[in-house]
C-alpha cells in the first residue's frame, strides 16, 4: 500500500478466490484493507452451488449492498425470500435478518457502508477538472 | 421502492445499459435512489471501446472505489496512467484527478462513499442471527 498517493489498486482481485478465506468463509475475500478503503469495505464472494453462506446475520451501523456479477440463488431477508441472478442489486438495511443461498454457483461483491453516512455524490461532490475536448 | 421493509431490489441492473444516461453520459445508471441507499451511490457502467470517460474529475467528500468487471482500459489518477482489466479494484481519495479510458469495452462499477466515513466493519458490525447447522 502507498500512502503517498490519491490511490490504491489490486490486479485479478476475481482470481484465485477458491483459496482465499475471511471469517472462516472460503472463496471470500475483503480488499478494504489492502485498498486503504475509508468509506467502504467490499468483500468478493464466491459460493458454490447448492450452499448457502454459513450464517443469517445482521449489522449494528451498516447497511449492505449485495451486486450480484454471475450465478442464480435465492436472497431471505427478514424470512422473506426472492430470486436474484446476474445483475440483481440488493440493499440491506443494518437490522435486515439476511442470507443468500446459491442455486448455480454465485459470484457477488458485498459493500458495507455506514447506514445514513452519505452526505452528497454525484455531481453534488464531484468536480470537473478538464474535459476531454481541452485534452 | 418500499420503505417498509429492510431491503430494495433492483433485478436485471446490467441490462440496457447502453439505453441508459447519467450526467449526460450514455451507458451510465446510477442505483442509489432506486435502492434507498443511504451509505454509499453506485453506478454501474459501460464504456465502448476506444473511448474514455468525458472528463477528468476529482470529488469534495467522497473516496471512490471502481471495480471492473470486465473489458481492459488505462486508469489514469494524478497523471499517472496504470492497466485495468477484469478484477482490478481501485481506491481514489478526493483529491486523485481520475479519468477511465477503454481500450476493450469496459464494464465496471464504481461506489462512491464519504471519505473515513467507516467507523467499523466484518465482525465488528456484524452479528449472527442463527447459524446454518440449527435450522
Amino acid at each position: 500500500m502507498d500512502g503517498s498517493k490519491n490511490f490504491n489498486v489490486i490486479h485479478n482481485a476475481f482470481s484465485d478466490l477458491d483459496d482465499k478465506e475471511s471469517l472462516g468463509i472460503k472463496g471470500k475475500f475483503f480488499a478494504g484493507q489492502e485498498l486503504n478503503l475509508t468509506g467502504c469495505e467490499v468483500s468478493i464472494n464466491r459460493l458454490p452451488a447448492g450452499t448457502s453462506f454459513p450464517f443469517v446475520h445482521a449489522h449494528k451501523m451498516n447497511e449492505e449492498l449485495y451486486v450480484i456479477i454471475s450465478g442464480k440463488g435465492i436472497f431471505c431477508v427478514d424470512n422473506e425470500n426472492f430470486p436474484i441472478q446476474e445483475g440483481s442489486l440488493i440493499r440491506v438495511a443494518p437490522a435486515g435478518e439476511r442470507i443468500i443461498k446459491a442455486e448455480e454457483e454465485l459470484f457477488y461483491l458485498c459493500i458495507q457502508a455506514e447506514n445514513n453516512s452519505l452526505m452528497q455524490s454525484s455531481i453534488n461532490d464531484g468536480f470537473i477538472i478538464e474535459s476531454n475536448s481541452q485534452k
